[in-house]
């Protein structure tokens, strides 16, 4: 199947150009909607939630990725990625960085072909789009391979100790994965520390806590109601790790 | 088809990993988004949300239910609920049961089945995609009859006289079937009493009225604008039925 | 393929409603969320952007097309419209007619067909669902020809000079097409005077421009942030096209 994680928003003309451009070649080909309101402006956060959403999709999937500020400029390179069994299509910004650290041997090519109409401003839907397709249904692509150096792979941390998402219902989400984290740890975050849970429903209500979410990442959280709301917190914010006390 | 009715927000991370789910499976089954704003913490106003909206999907169809804050502890558990010819899988918190208070000779069954990979805290992708997938195409389940009994059934009322959902418009749902109202009834709300019209365009702009929506529910309304925020109306807030003078 | 075009908001009941009648019927159809959050209440901004993302869909689609503030009355006719080689279903309130001036030899026809049950409130799942399944699947349908005057359509005008819509980036569509505007053209809006760009990466954070945005439509942004925030900006608010200095 094909994946779409961007920060194109619900509800608005852009996802449905890039479906629509995928279903006039694969017409049958089921397209998940991973996520649309990556945080804008910034691929950082987006590249941790990323890496803990793409295990989600079948190996052998295509991920189009657009959360790209520098869309347009000569700088910015569209690339194709492979890393842990899956294929990625997006900006060479960072967004894909994640994934290629985590992927074992993760490969990159920059993609050379351009489509006969390139806006300047959606290549999700002139671009991406058309190389997803032929990723998946197996087409030549004029690609050149651009190694990973370790340098670059080493650029952004593995974990990043901030706030990455904040969801539907006021969770925040960190660019923590859970299990790099010490048994017994609690989160510092907005001069508050927070425990570790197991769900919702073991805190009392109204009690910030913090716990594993269901895509392996440290998630701050509130029983019945928006932690976000009760700490003001926003994406970029710290989160520090506090260990057990020995 | 299988139908998702969620408060799991639009746009976010969570429907897509639920479609993911059933798409591996069942990659040419149509899946309807029938509501991803469903009121959050309570499912109470949900239930009679879902049962105005399950109607709308073909009889045998799967309907997969989630307002579940409960998710994760031993209190709750996943049932698989068949009434008015479909199949519903959620948490047994409520949620399913305006759905079967109408359906007729409801049943419920208790899930015994559990995946390999159970999170704590996203059944809706984990355990109950995979059992909507199941009942769909006929497979094998391990679930164990659980009856109800006439006072469960009973436990919440037939029609509830609050706010149950804003829409996109600033229309306020209420829990009352237009159907159950005496003809010539008024809704008092907010200090401000609605009477019934039609539809939209007969009422004045700016004047609040009530009528009966197109899934049956008595819902507040205003011409051109957003009775929410006239009436500065809240998911929960009473509403009184005042029937005509004699 | 069929797209639908509405202001039902993202995330509530109503889109999945009408995907549910189309998938009754053609359960394999590619469907495209062209867009959602039109804006609600007035036809004359969707028509502008109706008409930019029609050409997205590929020649032969049908569009379902919803702002309908006039639904249930008798003056509001529902129609089918043929123009530039789509169909459009939706109501005759103005929103198909900056498609049809822009279609060539548009033609008009009215839906005299009616379905056993007609809500007063929902003809995009009542009527115009059904009736754009028919005019895919080539079905026999009740409808009468009214072909447009010339005046009517030249009751708009063929560009508007106004917002038309706000994305979720902050970005400000206007009605107007950037292939009308003379080259060097300024944008006074709000007070402001933006000069053109051809994409983001090319202006320094924080200043607002203008740009030929992905369909053709001039629009207003701003570099790394909300030129809709920055500037005020709501639908409606007018701007002046300023031609270069000779």
């Amino acid at each position: 199947m094909i994946g779409l994680f961007t920060d194109f928003g619900p509800g608005g003309p852009y996802v449905g150009q890039v479906k629509a451009r995928i279903w006039e070649r694969l017409p049958r080909l089921p397209v998940v909607d991973l996520m649309h309101d990556a945080p804008r402006f910034d691929p950082r956060p987006g590249a941790y939630l990323l890496a803990a959403l793409a295990p989600e999709l079948p190996a052998g999937s295509v991920l189009l990725c657009v959360v790209d500020p520098g869309v347009g400029t000569a700088a910015r390179r569209p690339v194709v990625v492979h890393a842990a069994g899956r294929w990625f299509v997006g900006p060479d910004n960072g967004l894909l960085h994640v994934v290629a650290q985590r992927g074992g041997a993760p490969r990159r090519w920059e993609i050379l072909w351009r489509p006969a109409r390139l806006s300047a401003s959606f290549h999700g839907r002139d671009l991406f789009a058309p190389v997803a397709v032929a990723l998946f249904a197996g087409e030549p692509l004029e690609l050149a391979e651009r190694p990973w150096t370790g340098a670059e792979l080493e650029q952004w941390p593995a974990d990043l100790p901030e706030v990455v998402y904040l969801d539907h219902y006021g969770n925040a989400m960190t660019g923590l994965r859970a299990a790099a984290l010490a048994p017994g740890s609690a989160l510092a975050v907005a001069g508050r520390l927070l425990v570790r849970a197991r769900t919702f429903g073991e805190v009392p209500p109204g009690r910030p806590f913090w716990y594993e979410n269901a895509n392996g990442l440290a998630e701050l959280a509130l029983n019945g109601g928006s932690v976000a709301q009760v700490l003001g917190l926003r994406v970029g914010d710290p989160v520090r790790v506090v260990p057990a006390a020995a």
